[in-house]
Protein backbone atom coordinates (compact mmCIF):
# COMPACT_ATOMS: atom_id res chain seq x y z
CA UNK A 1 0.00 0.00 0.00
CA UNK A 2 1.79 3.31 -0.88
CA UNK A 3 0.03 6.74 1.02
CA UNK A 4 0.83 10.06 -1.15
CA UNK A 5 1.03 13.31 0.44
CA UNK A 6 -0.71 16.20 -1.77
CA UNK A 7 -0.79 19.81 -2.20
CA UNK A 8 -2.80 21.33 -4.97
CA UNK A 9 -4.26 24.51 -6.28
CA UNK A 10 -8.44 23.63 -6.57
CA UNK A 11 -9.04 26.49 -8.49
CA UNK A 12 -9.91 24.72 -11.34
CA UNK A 13 -11.12 21.21 -10.47
CA UNK A 14 -14.48 20.53 -8.95
CA UNK A 15 -13.43 19.64 -5.66
CA UNK A 16 -10.92 15.65 -5.02
CA UNK A 17 -13.80 13.32 -5.99
CA UNK A 18 -14.30 11.56 -8.86
CA UNK A 19 -17.72 12.44 -10.43
CA UNK A 20 -19.54 11.31 -13.35
CA UNK A 21 -18.64 14.38 -15.81
CA UNK A 22 -16.48 17.77 -13.92
CA UNK A 23 -12.62 17.04 -13.46
CA UNK A 24 -11.52 16.60 -9.92
CA UNK A 25 -8.42 16.23 -8.48
CA UNK A 26 -9.00 12.66 -8.36
CA UNK A 27 -9.27 12.06 -11.90
CA UNK A 28 -5.81 14.04 -12.36
CA UNK A 29 -4.05 11.55 -10.03
CA UNK A 30 -5.19 8.50 -11.25
CA UNK A 31 -4.70 9.25 -14.94
CA UNK A 32 -0.86 10.31 -13.68
CA UNK A 33 -1.30 6.96 -12.02
CA UNK A 34 -2.53 4.79 -15.17
CA UNK A 35 0.42 6.47 -17.44
CA UNK A 36 3.20 5.69 -14.73
CA UNK A 37 2.28 2.14 -14.51
CA UNK A 38 0.34 1.14 -17.32
CA UNK A 39 -2.96 0.21 -14.67
CA UNK A 40 -5.97 1.23 -13.74
CA UNK A 41 -5.63 2.53 -10.10
CA UNK A 42 -7.90 3.80 -7.68
CA UNK A 43 -6.90 6.44 -5.17
CA UNK A 44 -8.43 6.79 -1.54
CA UNK A 45 -8.53 10.41 -0.20
CA UNK A 46 -8.55 11.11 3.18
CA UNK A 47 -10.72 14.40 2.59
CA UNK A 48 -13.05 15.28 0.19
CA UNK A 49 -12.54 18.96 -0.34
CA UNK A 50 -15.19 21.03 -2.40
CA UNK A 51 -14.93 22.88 -5.66
CA UNK A 52 -12.69 25.62 -5.57
CA UNK A 53 -10.68 24.29 -2.09
CA UNK A 54 -7.11 23.83 -1.86
CA UNK A 55 -4.52 21.38 -0.14
CA UNK A 56 -0.99 21.47 1.37
CA UNK A 57 -1.47 18.35 2.67
CA UNK A 58 -4.38 15.74 1.46
CA UNK A 59 -3.32 12.59 2.11
CA UNK A 60 -4.27 9.38 -0.27
CA UNK A 61 -3.70 5.73 -0.60
CA UNK A 62 -3.64 3.44 -3.54
CA UNK A 63 -2.49 -0.87 -3.79
CA UNK A 64 0.00 -1.48 -6.61
CA UNK A 65 2.59 -4.27 -6.97
CA UNK A 66 5.13 -1.79 -8.69
CA UNK A 67 8.47 -1.93 -7.31
CA UNK A 68 9.07 1.59 -7.56
CA UNK A 69 10.67 3.84 -4.24
CA UNK A 70 8.91 6.15 -2.87
CA UNK A 71 11.22 8.70 -4.38
CA UNK A 72 10.59 7.42 -8.00
CA UNK A 73 6.69 7.69 -7.04
CA UNK A 74 6.65 11.45 -5.84
CA UNK A 75 9.46 12.12 -9.20
CA UNK A 76 7.31 9.61 -11.61
CA UNK A 77 3.73 11.16 -10.80
CA UNK A 78 5.08 14.83 -10.46
CA UNK A 79 6.54 14.52 -14.09
CA UNK A 80 2.58 14.13 -15.39
CA UNK A 81 0.66 15.88 -13.14
CA UNK A 82 -0.39 19.42 -14.38
CA UNK A 83 1.02 22.31 -12.45
CA UNK A 84 -1.54 22.72 -9.99
CA UNK A 85 -0.82 19.45 -8.29
CA UNK A 86 2.09 17.45 -6.65
CA UNK A 87 2.80 14.99 -4.80
CA UNK A 88 5.27 15.92 -1.95
CA UNK A 89 5.69 12.87 -0.34
CA UNK A 90 5.24 9.37 -0.77
CA UNK A 91 5.67 5.85 1.37
CA UNK A 92 5.20 2.32 1.58
CA UNK A 93 2.55 1.73 4.49
CA UNK A 94 0.42 -1.43 5.92
CA UNK A 95 -2.94 -2.44 4.17
CA UNK A 96 -4.18 -1.76 6.95
CA UNK A 97 -3.74 1.69 6.42
CA UNK A 98 -6.72 4.02 5.43
CA UNK A 99 -6.38 7.07 4.17
CA UNK A 100 -10.01 8.33 5.12
CA UNK A 101 -10.53 5.73 8.29
CA UNK A 102 -7.09 5.94 9.65
CA UNK A 103 -7.32 9.69 9.87
CA UNK A 104 -6.70 10.98 13.92
CA UNK A 105 -7.46 14.82 13.06
CA UNK A 106 -8.19 17.24 10.14
CA UNK A 107 -6.71 20.33 10.53
CA UNK A 108 -7.71 23.17 8.09
CA UNK A 109 -7.39 27.06 7.38
CA UNK A 110 -9.10 29.60 5.96
CA UNK A 111 -7.15 33.02 5.02
CA UNK A 112 -9.26 36.30 4.60
CA UNK A 113 -7.05 39.19 2.89
CA UNK A 114 -8.07 41.85 4.94
CA UNK A 115 -6.80 44.89 2.92
CA UNK A 116 -8.48 48.40 1.82
CA UNK A 117 -7.26 47.26 -1.78
CA UNK A 118 -7.71 43.53 -3.43
CA UNK A 119 -3.86 41.87 -4.93
CA UNK A 120 -4.01 40.50 -8.25
CA UNK A 121 -2.39 37.41 -6.52
CA UNK A 122 -4.40 36.78 -3.89
CA UNK A 123 -7.70 36.26 -5.19
CA UNK A 124 -7.97 32.49 -5.80
CA UNK A 125 -6.25 31.82 -2.14
CA UNK A 126 -8.16 34.12 -0.25
CA UNK A 127 -11.74 35.52 0.13
CA UNK A 128 -11.21 39.76 -0.28
CA UNK A 129 -12.93 41.54 2.57
CA UNK A 130 -11.82 45.19 2.84
CA UNK A 131 -14.32 45.99 5.33
CA UNK A 132 -12.81 46.63 9.34
CA UNK A 133 -13.27 43.45 11.97
CA UNK A 134 -13.58 43.08 15.41
CA UNK A 135 -11.40 40.14 15.68
CA UNK A 136 -12.13 39.78 19.41
CA UNK A 137 -15.44 39.16 18.95
CA UNK A 138 -14.75 37.04 16.29
CA UNK A 139 -12.22 35.23 18.55
CA UNK A 140 -15.48 34.98 21.53
CA UNK A 141 -17.78 33.54 18.83
CA UNK A 142 -15.07 30.99 17.85
CA UNK A 143 -14.50 30.01 21.52
CA UNK A 144 -18.03 29.53 21.70
CA UNK A 145 -17.53 26.97 19.10
CA UNK A 146 -15.48 24.72 20.55
CA UNK A 147 -15.36 21.60 22.16
CA UNK A 148 -18.08 19.03 21.00
CA UNK A 149 -21.69 19.61 19.88
CA UNK A 150 -24.28 19.03 17.16
CA UNK A 151 -23.13 20.84 14.29
CA UNK A 152 -26.18 20.42 12.06
CA UNK A 153 -26.59 24.32 11.79
CA UNK A 154 -23.51 24.34 10.28
CA UNK A 155 -23.69 21.44 7.93
CA UNK A 156 -24.87 21.60 4.48
CA UNK A 157 -28.37 20.67 4.25
CA UNK A 158 -28.91 17.04 2.08
CA UNK A 159 -25.81 16.13 3.28
CA UNK A 160 -25.65 11.99 3.60
CA UNK A 161 -23.41 12.59 6.68
CA UNK A 162 -26.41 11.44 9.29
CA UNK A 163 -24.00 12.04 12.64
CA UNK A 164 -23.28 15.32 13.59
CA UNK A 165 -22.07 15.31 17.23
CA UNK A 166 -18.02 16.84 15.71
CA UNK A 167 -15.41 17.19 18.79
CA UNK A 168 -14.58 21.08 17.52
CA UNK A 169 -10.80 20.87 19.02
CA UNK A 170 -9.50 23.91 18.05
CA UNK A 171 -10.61 26.96 16.33
CA UNK A 172 -8.63 30.13 16.50
CA UNK A 173 -9.44 33.84 14.88
CA UNK A 174 -5.71 35.65 13.52
CA UNK A 175 -5.04 38.44 12.84
CA UNK A 176 -1.71 39.21 10.71
CA UNK A 177 -0.83 42.32 8.89
CA UNK A 178 -3.17 42.52 5.86
CA UNK A 179 -4.79 38.71 6.78
CA UNK A 180 -7.67 36.90 9.30
CA UNK A 181 -6.47 33.38 9.70
CA UNK A 182 -8.41 31.30 10.97
CA UNK A 183 -7.87 27.69 12.27
CA UNK A 184 -9.82 24.54 12.47
CA UNK A 185 -8.85 20.85 13.93
CA UNK A 186 -11.59 18.50 14.18
CA UNK A 187 -10.76 14.47 14.12
CA UNK A 188 -13.79 15.25 11.02
CA UNK A 189 -15.91 18.20 9.59
CA UNK A 190 -19.13 18.27 8.38
CA UNK A 191 -19.59 19.15 4.91
CA UNK A 192 -19.35 22.89 4.18
CA UNK A 193 -19.15 22.74 7.90
CA UNK A 194 -15.68 25.00 8.05
CA UNK A 195 -16.87 27.26 5.15
CA UNK A 196 -20.04 27.86 7.33
CA UNK A 197 -18.63 28.48 10.42
CA UNK A 198 -16.00 31.40 8.69
CA UNK A 199 -19.67 32.47 7.06
CA UNK A 200 -21.18 33.27 10.73
CA UNK A 201 -17.83 34.45 11.92
CA UNK A 202 -17.25 36.40 9.93
CA UNK A 203 -20.69 38.15 10.49
CA UNK A 204 -19.63 38.12 14.30
CA UNK A 205 -16.77 40.17 13.05
CA UNK A 206 -18.94 43.05 11.41
CA UNK A 207 -21.26 43.13 14.77
CA UNK A 208 -24.05 41.59 12.68
CA UNK A 209 -23.93 38.65 14.53
CA UNK A 210 -23.03 37.80 18.38
CA UNK A 211 -21.07 35.34 19.88
CA UNK A 212 -24.02 34.89 22.52
CA UNK A 213 -26.23 33.67 19.84
CA UNK A 214 -23.69 30.04 19.62
CA UNK A 215 -25.52 28.00 21.81
CA UNK A 216 -28.94 29.21 20.45
CA UNK A 217 -27.70 28.11 16.85
CA UNK A 218 -26.38 24.96 18.00
CA UNK A 219 -29.72 24.28 20.09
CA UNK A 220 -31.91 25.21 16.83
CA UNK A 221 -30.22 22.16 14.40
CA UNK A 222 -31.32 24.27 11.71
CA UNK A 223 -29.12 25.53 8.90
CA UNK A 224 -30.97 28.36 8.40
CA UNK A 225 -29.81 29.93 11.82
CA UNK A 226 -26.13 29.84 10.96
CA UNK A 227 -26.23 32.48 8.29
CA UNK A 228 -24.37 32.31 4.89
CA UNK A 229 -21.23 30.13 3.76
CA UNK A 230 -17.94 31.59 3.04
CA UNK A 231 -16.68 31.10 -0.51
CA UNK A 232 -14.71 27.95 -1.48
CA UNK A 233 -11.11 30.08 -2.37
CA UNK A 234 -10.18 30.72 1.07
CA UNK A 235 -10.06 27.18 2.36
CA UNK A 236 -6.49 25.31 2.75
CA UNK A 237 -6.16 21.61 3.92
CA UNK A 238 -3.89 21.67 5.40
CA UNK A 239 -2.26 18.56 7.50
CA UNK A 240 -3.87 14.98 8.35
CA UNK A 241 -3.02 13.89 11.42
CA UNK A 242 -2.76 9.50 11.45
CA UNK B 1 -3.22 64.71 -15.77
CA UNK B 2 -4.22 61.45 -13.35
CA UNK B 3 -1.32 59.45 -12.37
CA UNK B 4 -2.25 55.65 -11.72
CA UNK B 5 -0.29 53.01 -9.79
CA UNK B 6 -1.03 49.82 -10.74
CA UNK B 7 -0.60 46.03 -10.03
CA UNK B 8 -1.23 42.80 -11.69
CA UNK B 9 -0.44 39.52 -12.36
CA UNK B 10 0.18 38.78 -16.02
CA UNK B 11 -0.33 35.43 -16.71
CA UNK B 12 -3.72 35.77 -18.96
CA UNK B 13 -2.51 38.91 -20.65
CA UNK B 14 -0.03 39.35 -23.81
CA UNK B 15 1.73 42.03 -21.62
CA UNK B 16 1.03 45.64 -21.00
CA UNK B 17 0.74 47.69 -24.32
CA UNK B 18 -2.22 47.32 -26.68
CA UNK B 19 -2.14 45.15 -29.74
CA UNK B 20 -3.91 44.02 -32.53
CA UNK B 21 -5.76 41.31 -31.34
CA UNK B 22 -4.69 39.96 -28.33
CA UNK B 23 -5.95 40.94 -24.89
CA UNK B 24 -3.66 42.99 -22.79
CA UNK B 25 -3.45 45.18 -19.47
CA UNK B 26 -4.15 48.14 -21.38
CA UNK B 27 -6.76 47.15 -23.31
CA UNK B 28 -8.67 46.06 -19.60
CA UNK B 29 -7.96 49.64 -18.39
CA UNK B 30 -9.14 51.63 -20.93
CA UNK B 31 -12.21 49.37 -21.06
CA UNK B 32 -12.77 50.72 -17.30
CA UNK B 33 -11.84 53.59 -18.17
CA UNK B 34 -14.47 53.78 -20.70
CA UNK B 35 -16.79 52.33 -18.66
CA UNK B 36 -15.88 54.27 -15.76
CA UNK B 37 -16.27 57.87 -17.81
CA UNK B 38 -18.35 57.03 -20.70
CA UNK B 39 -15.08 58.69 -22.97
CA UNK B 40 -12.63 56.90 -24.58
CA UNK B 41 -9.63 57.07 -22.93
CA UNK B 42 -5.90 56.48 -23.85
CA UNK B 43 -3.15 55.66 -21.10
CA UNK B 44 -0.08 55.48 -21.07
CA UNK B 45 2.25 52.95 -19.13
CA UNK B 46 5.62 53.21 -17.93
CA UNK B 47 7.10 50.18 -18.58
CA UNK B 48 5.82 47.90 -21.39
CA UNK B 49 5.98 44.34 -19.91
CA UNK B 50 5.97 41.32 -21.56
CA UNK B 51 3.32 38.64 -21.68
CA UNK B 52 3.18 36.89 -18.59
CA UNK B 53 5.62 39.44 -16.60
CA UNK B 54 3.91 40.69 -13.42
CA UNK B 55 3.81 43.72 -11.92
CA UNK B 56 3.28 45.46 -8.44
CA UNK B 57 4.43 49.13 -9.04
CA UNK B 58 3.45 49.61 -13.06
CA UNK B 59 2.72 53.12 -13.40
CA UNK B 60 0.29 54.84 -16.03
CA UNK B 61 -0.99 58.32 -16.69
CA UNK B 62 -4.04 59.87 -18.98
CA UNK B 63 -5.82 63.01 -19.38
CA UNK B 64 -9.70 63.49 -17.86
CA UNK B 65 -11.69 66.14 -17.31
CA UNK B 66 -13.51 64.15 -15.01
CA UNK B 67 -13.87 65.57 -11.19
CA UNK B 68 -13.16 62.66 -10.08
CA UNK B 69 -11.40 62.52 -6.56
CA UNK B 70 -8.32 60.18 -6.72
CA UNK B 71 -9.75 57.54 -4.22
CA UNK B 72 -12.93 57.89 -6.59
CA UNK B 73 -10.45 56.82 -9.68
CA UNK B 74 -8.75 53.88 -7.76
CA UNK B 75 -12.47 52.59 -6.15
CA UNK B 76 -14.43 52.98 -9.82
CA UNK B 77 -11.76 51.26 -11.44
CA UNK B 78 -10.91 48.53 -9.07
CA UNK B 79 -14.92 47.89 -8.78
CA UNK B 80 -14.64 47.80 -12.93
CA UNK B 81 -11.29 45.43 -13.70
CA UNK B 82 -11.12 42.00 -13.87
CA UNK B 83 -9.57 40.39 -10.61
CA UNK B 84 -6.14 39.77 -12.04
CA UNK B 85 -5.66 43.78 -12.39
CA UNK B 86 -5.89 46.46 -9.37
CA UNK B 87 -5.28 49.93 -9.16
CA UNK B 88 -3.26 50.52 -5.80
CA UNK B 89 -3.36 54.75 -6.09
CA UNK B 90 -4.45 57.62 -7.77
CA UNK B 91 -3.00 61.10 -7.98
CA UNK B 92 -3.30 64.33 -9.62
CA UNK B 93 -0.40 65.31 -11.61
CA UNK B 94 0.99 68.40 -13.78
CA UNK B 95 0.08 68.06 -17.91
CA UNK B 96 3.92 68.00 -17.79
CA UNK B 97 4.11 64.28 -16.64
CA UNK B 98 4.76 61.72 -18.79
CA UNK B 99 4.56 58.00 -17.19
CA UNK B 100 7.25 56.61 -19.42
CA UNK B 101 9.93 59.33 -20.27
CA UNK B 102 9.37 61.49 -16.57
CA UNK B 103 10.77 57.77 -15.04
CA UNK B 104 14.26 57.93 -13.86
CA UNK B 105 14.73 54.26 -12.40
CA UNK B 106 12.59 51.29 -13.18
CA UNK B 107 13.14 48.19 -10.49
CA UNK B 108 12.66 44.80 -11.56
CA UNK B 109 12.62 41.54 -9.28
CA UNK B 110 13.12 38.16 -10.76
CA UNK B 111 11.70 34.83 -8.27
CA UNK B 112 13.39 31.59 -8.69
CA UNK B 113 11.36 28.49 -6.49
CA UNK B 114 14.31 26.46 -6.03
CA UNK B 115 13.17 23.73 -3.94
CA UNK B 116 13.22 20.16 -4.67
CA UNK B 117 9.36 19.76 -5.13
CA UNK B 118 7.61 22.74 -7.42
CA UNK B 119 4.87 23.89 -5.32
CA UNK B 120 1.43 24.08 -6.72
CA UNK B 121 0.97 27.67 -5.91
CA UNK B 122 3.79 28.69 -7.38
CA UNK B 123 3.90 27.75 -10.92
CA UNK B 124 2.30 31.29 -12.06
CA UNK B 125 4.76 33.70 -10.32
CA UNK B 126 8.20 32.28 -10.37
CA UNK B 127 10.31 30.04 -12.75
CA UNK B 128 10.84 26.39 -10.84
CA UNK B 129 14.20 24.93 -11.01
CA UNK B 130 14.99 22.40 -8.19
CA UNK B 131 18.79 21.98 -9.06
CA UNK B 132 21.55 23.27 -6.59
CA UNK B 133 22.93 26.52 -7.48
CA UNK B 134 26.37 28.18 -6.32
CA UNK B 135 24.90 31.25 -5.57
CA UNK B 136 28.27 32.96 -5.01
CA UNK B 137 29.30 32.03 -8.71
CA UNK B 138 26.04 34.10 -9.38
CA UNK B 139 26.75 37.13 -7.38
CA UNK B 140 30.07 37.42 -8.52
CA UNK B 141 28.70 37.62 -12.60
CA UNK B 142 26.20 40.07 -11.54
CA UNK B 143 28.67 42.61 -10.42
CA UNK B 144 30.63 42.15 -13.38
CA UNK B 145 27.32 42.88 -15.14
CA UNK B 146 26.82 46.14 -12.94
CA UNK B 147 27.32 49.39 -13.60
CA UNK B 148 27.23 51.18 -17.78
CA UNK B 149 27.94 49.03 -20.56
CA UNK B 150 26.07 48.21 -24.35
CA UNK B 151 24.29 45.82 -23.23
CA UNK B 152 23.50 44.52 -27.49
CA UNK B 153 24.60 40.83 -26.06
CA UNK B 154 21.61 41.17 -23.62
CA UNK B 155 18.88 42.69 -25.84
CA UNK B 156 16.12 40.82 -27.72
CA UNK B 157 17.66 40.84 -31.32
CA UNK B 158 15.32 43.26 -33.90
CA UNK B 159 14.34 45.21 -30.82
CA UNK B 160 13.53 48.98 -32.01
CA UNK B 161 15.76 50.50 -29.51
CA UNK B 162 19.43 51.93 -30.83
CA UNK B 163 20.68 52.95 -27.58
CA UNK B 164 22.27 49.73 -25.49
CA UNK B 165 24.17 51.98 -23.01
CA UNK B 166 22.26 51.54 -20.19
CA UNK B 167 23.77 52.12 -16.40
CA UNK B 168 22.87 48.99 -14.46
CA UNK B 169 22.62 50.92 -11.40
CA UNK B 170 22.16 47.41 -9.20
CA UNK B 171 21.74 43.88 -10.00
CA UNK B 172 21.73 41.54 -6.71
CA UNK B 173 21.44 38.23 -6.69
CA UNK B 174 19.55 36.95 -2.88
CA UNK B 175 18.74 33.39 -1.50
CA UNK B 176 15.88 33.41 0.39
CA UNK B 177 14.93 29.78 1.70
CA UNK B 178 13.18 27.95 -1.19
CA UNK B 179 13.80 30.52 -3.72
CA UNK B 180 16.70 32.91 -5.20
CA UNK B 181 15.72 36.89 -5.95
CA UNK B 182 17.26 38.94 -8.01
CA UNK B 183 17.30 42.38 -8.09
CA UNK B 184 17.36 44.78 -11.30
CA UNK B 185 17.42 48.72 -11.34
CA UNK B 186 18.26 51.11 -13.88
CA UNK B 187 16.87 54.34 -15.87
CA UNK B 188 15.80 51.66 -18.28
CA UNK B 189 16.33 48.34 -19.93
CA UNK B 190 16.49 47.05 -23.13
CA UNK B 191 13.79 44.40 -24.06
CA UNK B 192 14.02 41.29 -22.62
CA UNK B 193 17.57 42.34 -20.59
CA UNK B 194 15.99 41.25 -17.17
CA UNK B 195 15.24 37.96 -18.51
CA UNK B 196 18.49 37.63 -20.80
CA UNK B 197 20.66 38.30 -17.63
CA UNK B 198 18.40 35.96 -15.29
CA UNK B 199 19.02 33.20 -18.42
CA UNK B 200 22.94 33.93 -17.83
CA UNK B 201 23.14 33.54 -14.12
CA UNK B 202 21.03 30.65 -13.97
CA UNK B 203 23.84 29.15 -16.38
CA UNK B 204 26.69 30.60 -14.36
CA UNK B 205 24.99 29.31 -10.97
CA UNK B 206 24.94 25.49 -12.77
CA UNK B 207 28.62 25.80 -13.56
CA UNK B 208 28.00 25.88 -17.30
CA UNK B 209 28.89 29.70 -17.52
CA UNK B 210 31.16 31.48 -15.96
CA UNK B 211 31.76 35.62 -14.61
CA UNK B 212 34.89 35.80 -16.00
CA UNK B 213 33.34 35.58 -19.56
CA UNK B 214 30.93 38.88 -18.55
CA UNK B 215 33.30 41.16 -20.52
CA UNK B 216 33.73 39.00 -23.43
CA UNK B 217 30.26 38.36 -23.52
CA UNK B 218 29.48 42.17 -23.54
CA UNK B 219 32.39 42.95 -26.21
CA UNK B 220 30.78 40.65 -28.68
CA UNK B 221 27.66 42.99 -29.04
CA UNK B 222 26.09 39.27 -30.28
CA UNK B 223 22.72 37.92 -28.59
CA UNK B 224 23.76 34.46 -29.46
CA UNK B 225 26.58 34.80 -26.83
CA UNK B 226 24.45 35.42 -23.48
CA UNK B 227 22.75 32.18 -23.09
CA UNK B 228 19.09 31.51 -22.91
CA UNK B 229 15.70 33.76 -22.08
CA UNK B 230 14.34 33.34 -18.41
CA UNK B 231 10.69 32.58 -19.22
CA UNK B 232 8.00 35.28 -18.17
CA UNK B 233 6.35 34.15 -14.94
CA UNK B 234 9.39 35.18 -12.43
CA UNK B 235 9.60 38.63 -13.53
CA UNK B 236 7.69 41.81 -11.78
CA UNK B 237 8.01 45.18 -12.24
CA UNK B 238 8.13 46.35 -8.85
CA UNK B 239 8.37 50.11 -9.05
CA UNK B 240 9.09 53.18 -10.70
CA UNK B 241 10.95 55.87 -9.37
CA UNK B 242 10.35 59.53 -10.70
Amino acid sequence: MIKLSLAYEGTHYHGWQKQASDPTIQDQVEKALKQLTQKAITIYGASRTDAGVHALGQVAHFSSDHRFQAKDWVRGLNALLPKDIAVKHAEGVDATFHARYSAKEKLYRYFIQNSAQRSPFAHRTSWFLPETFDIDRMAEAAKSLSGEHLFTSFCAVGSEIKDHRIHLKEIRVEKRENRIVMHFRAPRFLQYMVRNMVGFLVEVGRGKRQAQEVPEILAAKDRRMAGPTAPPQGLFLIKIVY
